[in-house]
Formats: structure tokens, sequence, C-alpha cells
């Protein structure tokens, strides 16, 4: 099932999404779960599926704004370096260890909200990304049991402020601006996708190709991220694990490539959806 | 005034650290505020000046258990090499910006706290500093403007798991295993401090002087890290600016000096307290 975080009339919620609109879950369960972060450590999907087979939906797509998929989580690892062609456009030595950085909460943005170009920088740039959202609490996962941990998949575009990116060697202020983190327009629940199936991930800007790889192209695949991040602290449901972006981004062509306001950018996963977000400057 | 988070009885609260012991606020104001997160948002301090004059404690202080100063912070912002010393010990050029990297709320300890060695290393090291507790929301502060969004001080000991550290070029690992961010005893609330005045922090190893600088050493100063860490965020209260580490670092040291079990080690920071911490091993 899709699962999406979301506003209606200024009111934030969360649902299923169908192809016929929104079926909002606290307006069935009352307020026993306050955003979607909370129902995804109930485990309890029982009832959605019967709402699924009853299919009366409460909203249309278009009554809703999307929200990110998790407006609020305890922890956003981002990896980085995680596909050697990105690697190597990177000038990074290979790593027997995944790249860990950090994004927090309000830099995310949903699927359709514009993406902020901030008046400090002209250096944006996309990463298309696939996103894990964690369900259950865990620390020292082992690999092979990792995937019981997953809750399901998202699109993400970490979108990079270049120069504040490298103002130093450690990348936190150029990967947190506002309003540069894209993720949704919803996560596919983990039932939907079998453990290790090989996903496609793709750019668009404006319409053209920047970036297309495959997750058996991942350095460090799903299961050894989430073994090495649960090495170091406890996750807990609703965290997400961004896992890295391939080869292609922007700063790195010849000339360079930043988006600027008007553009619109795309981030698509199989068997998930697309991400769309339109560059807004501040 | 001191304002200090803990719990009676297991169960989470927060008040003023007096002489005589703890005025716990929810007891008086009743669940309006659920966290001293909530009551810095507030910044309505004059009933706390009144129990203060009054000095009717509820606990004394061997009746609680220390927290972290916040230990559910939207955000903790750590500067990386902000005193030159610590820079050049780390062989790092000088930078025209602060240095930021970032901890997750659950690596936290409070006062007294044990501090755990984690098993996955022997690397464990001190990094004694003086954290500032944001109070107000704010975004693009100016420099002349970034006190007032000041709520108070605290020692800080961010604890380091050196080789997770090194693991690649990003910090995170290293800087979140849970058990190893040291915030307390409590915050020292601005009004006891003049803006700017020179503070004097030290770190000791069972005893032994470690680290010793003063807060005219620091390379980007407060009020600098306020402005920088807004322009890509905004402040909330309770958000957490850790300053950096002055030189001394057991790393650096020949031979290495790392923790071990038993060890105590103590952020004094001067005006404020000493943090003082057991060091356990898992």
């Amino acid at each position: 099932m899709k699962l999406a975080s979301y506003s209606y009339q200024n009111k934030p919620s969360f649902g299923l999404v169908t192809d016929h609109g929104i079926i909002d879950i606290p307006k069935r369960l009352g307020d026993s779960y306050l955003d979607l972060r909370s129902y995804l450590a109930s485990s309890n999907y029982a009832e959605a599926d019967k709402w699924l087979a009853q299919g009366t939906v409460d909203y249309s797509l278009e009554e809703i704004t999307f929200l990110p998929v998790i407006p609020n989580p305890d922890k956003i690892f981002c990896i980085g370096l995680n596909y050697d062609e990105h690697r190597i456009e990177a000038n990074r030595d290979k790593s027997a260890n995944p790249t860990v950085f950090f994004r927090v909460a309000n830099s995310q943005i949903g699927h359709l909200a514009p993406m902020l170009l901030p008046k400090e920088s002209k250096n944006l740039d996309f990463e298309g990304e696939i996103a894990v959202i964690i369900g259950r609490k865990g620390r020292r996962i082992a690999e092979e049991d990792a995937y019981n941990y997953v809750a399901g998949y998202a699109c993400y575009n970490d979108g990079s402020i270049r120069d504040w990116q490298n103002h130093t060697h450690q990348w936190g202020p150029g990967k947190n601006f506002e309003g540069t983190g894209a993720f949704g327009p919803w996560m596919v629940t983990r039932d939907e996708i079998s453990d290790g199936e090989i996903l496609t991930l793709e750019t668009r800007l404006n319409g053209e190709v920047m970036q297309h790889a495959t997750t058996d192209m991942l350095l460090f695949p799903i299961p050894t991220l989430i073994s090495y991040v649960s090495s170091f602290t406890t996750l807990e449901p609703g965290d997400i694990i961004v896992t890295g972006t391939p080869g292609g981004i922007g700063m790195k062509r010849n000339p360079p490539v930043y988006m600027k306001a008007g553009d619109v950018v795309e981030i698509e996963v199989s068997r998930v959806g697309v991400l769309r977000n339109t560059i807004v400057a501040e």
C-alpha cells in the first residue's frame, strides 16, 4: 500500500493513497495515531487492507497538499558516495564503511512543494535517491535481519547547496537549507517490493535524464546500511536512511548545471512513483 | 537561575536547581509545560523568580537523576576545530566558515550518568565544550542580535569514538554512539552571564587537567555561530550549539589517551558548574 502525510484544509494528517483518492486514517482511527510515524510504530495494517477493499475515499488527490512522507522523523541518515560513478566524479577513494551525514527534519518538503533556492547561493543541485523508512525499533541489527526493520520505500531529492556543502570538509550546512530535501510523494510498504528486489532510480531536470541507476549498483546495499547505522544508534519507527545518489550530479558536469527558478526536477523510483518539485527563488 | 531536566521516581520532569534542592516546575504550573524545551519557548521566568525568593524546594539533589539539560532537542549543532590549538593538533587548515556536524538526541546523557564505551571500539575520547541553548525561534539572525536568542549555557562532553569518527571523512558515526554525549548538570540562564563575558573551560580526566581554554580563544565566537547556523535553518527553543573543543584531546597525545571503564571525566565551565561522568564498558 501507499502511505502519505499531507495537509487537508491546513490540518496535517496522513492516510492511504489510492487511484481514486485518499483514505484518511485519523478519520477512521480517531486520534490514537497522531502521525504516520506513530502509525508505522503500531505495525498494524489489518484495518488498512479492509478500507482498501471497501474502496471509499475521503479526499481527492487535488484536495490535499503533500507533506514530507515523514514530516517529523527522529533521525535522517544520509549516505554519501554509495554509487561508484558518483564516488569517482567526486574524486573520493573507496571506503570500507558507508559515509554518513545527517539532515534535520525542517530541511524537508513534500511532493509538489516549491524547492527553495536560498538567497545565500546560486548552487542548488539535485541528488536523486531512494529513501528507506524504518518501521521497527532496533539496535545492532544483523544484515540478515535488516529487512524486517523496513517499513517501506520512497523517493528522495537530497537537494544540496554545493558552495555551503564545501565551506568545510563537513557537509552539514549545504545539506540542510530549509526547503531543499524533497521526500515523497508517498511510501510504498515493504510487502509490495520483495526484499532485495532491484529498483531503478532516475533524476530528470526539465524532462532530461540527469541520473539513472539501479539498486544492484549500491556500494553498500540496504541491509549493510541498516546494520552499520544501528551499530551506533537505536533506529526508531519513522527514521529515514537516504541511500545515496548515482553519478551525474549537476556540479560535476562541464559546464556545471545548477537548478534555477522555474526548473522542474523529478525523482522516479520504479514500483514507488515520481517525486516532482519546482524550483522557487527565495 | 539554573534549570535542569531530571527524572524523579522514574518520571521525567524539569525545574530550578538551588543550593537547597530542586524546585519542580510542572508541580507548580501543571502540565502546561511538558519539558524544559517548551518552558524555554515560553520565556516567562517571572514566577520562577518568585519561587526562588520563597525558597521552598520539592526534592533534594540526591533524590533526582539528572537527564541531558534538553533531552529532546530538535537539533544539536556541533562545531569542530573552533580553538586554534585543537585545529593545529588535528592538522586542519584555517577555514573562513565554522565546521558544523550533527548529533542526534539519543546520543546524549545527563550529569552523573554512565558514559558508555561501546563494544565496537576502544577509542572513546573526551571533548570538553560549552553548549549554548537557544531560547527563541529565528532564521537569518544578525551577529549583533544573536545573544537575544540565547536562553543559557551548559557544559558538554562531546564524547567521540575516534576510529568510527574517522571511518570516512564525515564524522557522524563516531559522534553519535549512544551514551557518549554528556550535557549538564544544568543550564545557567543568560541573565546571569554577561553577553560576551569570558568563560573558562576545563576538562579533567581522573582529576588531571587535559584541556583548558577561555572563550576569547574561540575562532568563531558565539554570535558568529548563531548567525551562520541560522543562515540555513530556523533555530528553535531548545536547539543546542556545542561550540567546539580546545587542544589536548586524548587521540593526539603521545601515546594516545583513551578513556576506559572506571575513568571519571569532568567538564568545568566557570559560572556554570561541573559535569561529571564515569566511563562504563558496555
